[in-house]
């Protein structure tokens, strides 16, 4: 497949809504028992269960390390297709490309460069080589080509697109020294609209309380439902410090308006009640230098928000927290004509993000 | 994908004539230096060749191990899928699954057992437990059922079908003792009608001399051009240990019919002039207990039988030898509609095998 040194921009590509109809997902299989307690099998358990109920709606592929293909292939359901690819980790919202489309229905992917949410500054793993290769591997997989963005850091998750000209992200990652120190905010903005093919970007000052991982990204903390419209994760509570973040990004997109020049519905998700690593927890998790280390007593950046849209699906974590029936509620009203589907969604929160996280999206193209 | 424990004839699969439309092609990428003379390079500069001749007129992918990857995309053209698989060797032909259809255009495939031809009796590598996983694999890869023929041993290389209802082996490999030695001649010949849904299999004694590594495969010494014809390894010099292979092949095949009640028509392929490792290329391979070595003045087993038929062409091995040109213009002969294309084939005989060996068709089925 093809090596792109040109732009989505300049080709007339886009990058779609999530919303929007999809050919398939990918999720990558943990094993890193570094990042994942006792071995990543209650990680495993909890990714094949979002892995099964995806497949329910869409094709699905799991990738996967070859020391633990055999072991995943027996795990998953027989509609999940397996396939070998090396990772160092499982994150593929952030570690994989992000796809665009043309109005032909071509498909094509964005080949972001990649350092672990921080590099040798404070990247959370190391070595990243594997998971930097990701973005043309899987463009390889779908045999579309790719764009090479190069060297500029940029995780998926980081960013969340409406499909009609604006993108979205968070100033604490997006500006965070660790990622692209060489670039002024302007020229960040740049290449999201090169990229992107987007005219305008949304930048939220800061993401959710206690998301150290990746800086606060906006996938934890803001969502479309669809143009025009967001879910913001919220608390009422004003000793929680996840507090003043909310109404900071409420303020801020209130009086913002998108590309279209439309204000924003700004829907409020309350969160889940601060989520902690518990002694048990901590103590599964292997200790390795130059990996974030998992101790108790660490609040986890526990939030609805980092759901998953799908065909005719959403799949939501939930935590077994008074406030997940709320958020089916307000996720029922808000995606009438999806199922919303539920993964208690602990483990996935414990290794450092949640089902957004954990799966990347490629849109329909022709043919597919 | 699922595993199944039924069988194709079971289920109405059939396993079509490599002749038949296809939906593309595999290869593997080669790098073992124990195998493939100075590191590889030769080798991977000829695979590339072939892939890149097969792009012109189907879609192919080329497996590569994560340590060759880059390498692997730096060096075939832009139209060739590059992915990773981890793998022993690269004779996709031998350690790949074969793949079957229905009626509908349903294709699955069928995941043999696979001992490196001949295990720790006469294997000629160790391990080869990456390359007995690729038909599970490959299966997935394509998101296709597969049949698990559990450890029934079978390389792709020592079946050819017509798909009408017919098989050709040679005795020499499927009843070798390093293969299947459990089985009798009829609890063989009863698998392969199973597993390839044939009525009849036709035993031609033994293959092309010099084939030691593969024990005689099929692949290099008889192919069907179409159901009732075929081509067969020939050689006229009575001094030539072949000569009596071939007409050995030629007495029996003359005396039987296929599936169809058939007579069938045999065009004899005259093989180039006998091949033998020279001491610059054998001084080229690695040493490593357990690799068959590849000594100066061993005897290649040459022979143009060894092609790969797709989609409007036929990819021919060519040597430097004046029986090219006989070769070429009896292939135009037999292949009015495709293109014979040749590649100078040397290194890749050196390595045991040839394109056939190399290559592995996906049959066409709806939607493809």
């Amino acid at each position: 497949m093809k090596r792109l040194k040109s732009t989505p921009k300049h080709d007339g590509f886009r990058m779609p809504g999530e919303f929007e109809k999809h050919a398939g997902t990918y999720i990558i299989w943990p094993q890193r028992p570094d990042n994942w307690r006792n071995g990543a099998k209650p990680a495993q358990k909890v990714f094949a269960e979002v892995a099964n109920v995806i497949a329910k709606y869409e094709p699905i592929t799991i990738l996967v390390n070859q020391d633990q293909y055999i072991n995943a292939r027996n795990m998953v359901g027989p509609k999940v297709r397996v396939v070998e690819m090396s990772n160092n980790d499982s994150w593929v919202r952030d570690s994989g490309p992000s796809f665009v489309v043309n109005d032909k229905g071509t498909v094509r992917a964005v080949d972001w460069g990649f350092n672990a949410y921080g590099g040798l500054i404070e990247g959370i793993y190391y070595p990243w080589d594997f998971d930097d290769q990701l973005g043309g591997k899987i463009a390889e997989l779908e045999a579309v080509d790719s764009y090479d963005a190069g060297d500029f850091i940029l995780e998926g998750g980081s960013i969340h697109v409406d499909g009609e000209g604006t993108a979205m992200v968070t100033a604490e990652c997006l500006l965070a020294p660790d990622r692209n120190p060489h670039l002024t905010k302007d020229q960040i903005e740049k290449k999201l609209k090169d990229y992107l093919n987007v005219e305008k970007v949304l930048w939220v000052p800061r993401g959710v309380y206690g998301d150290i991982d990746t800086n606060g990204h906006i996938d934890n903390m803001c969502n479309f439902v669809k143009p025009g419209e967001v879910v913001l994760a919220w608390t009422d509570n004003q000793d929680d410090p996840q507090y003043e973040r909310s109404i900071e990004a409420y303020n801020y997109l209130s009086k913002e308006t998108d590309a279209k020049g439309r204000k924003l519905v700004i829907h409020k998700l309350s969160c889940p009640s601060p989520i902690v690593i518990t002694k048990e927890e901590s103590e599964g998790v292997d200790s390795v230098d130059g990996t974030l280390p998992r101790m108790e007593g660490d609040r986890m950046a526990g939030s609805y928000v980092n759901y998953y849209t799908g065909n005719g699906f959403v799949a939501l974590p939930v935590f077994g927290d008074p406030n997940d029936k709320k958020a089916i509620r307000l996720l029922k009203k808000l995606y009438p004509g999806r199922k919303i589907e539920t993964v208690y969604a602990r483990e996935i929160l414990l290794g450092g993000g949640n089902i957004h996280c954990i799966t990347q999206q490629v849109p329909k193209g022709n043919g597919k």
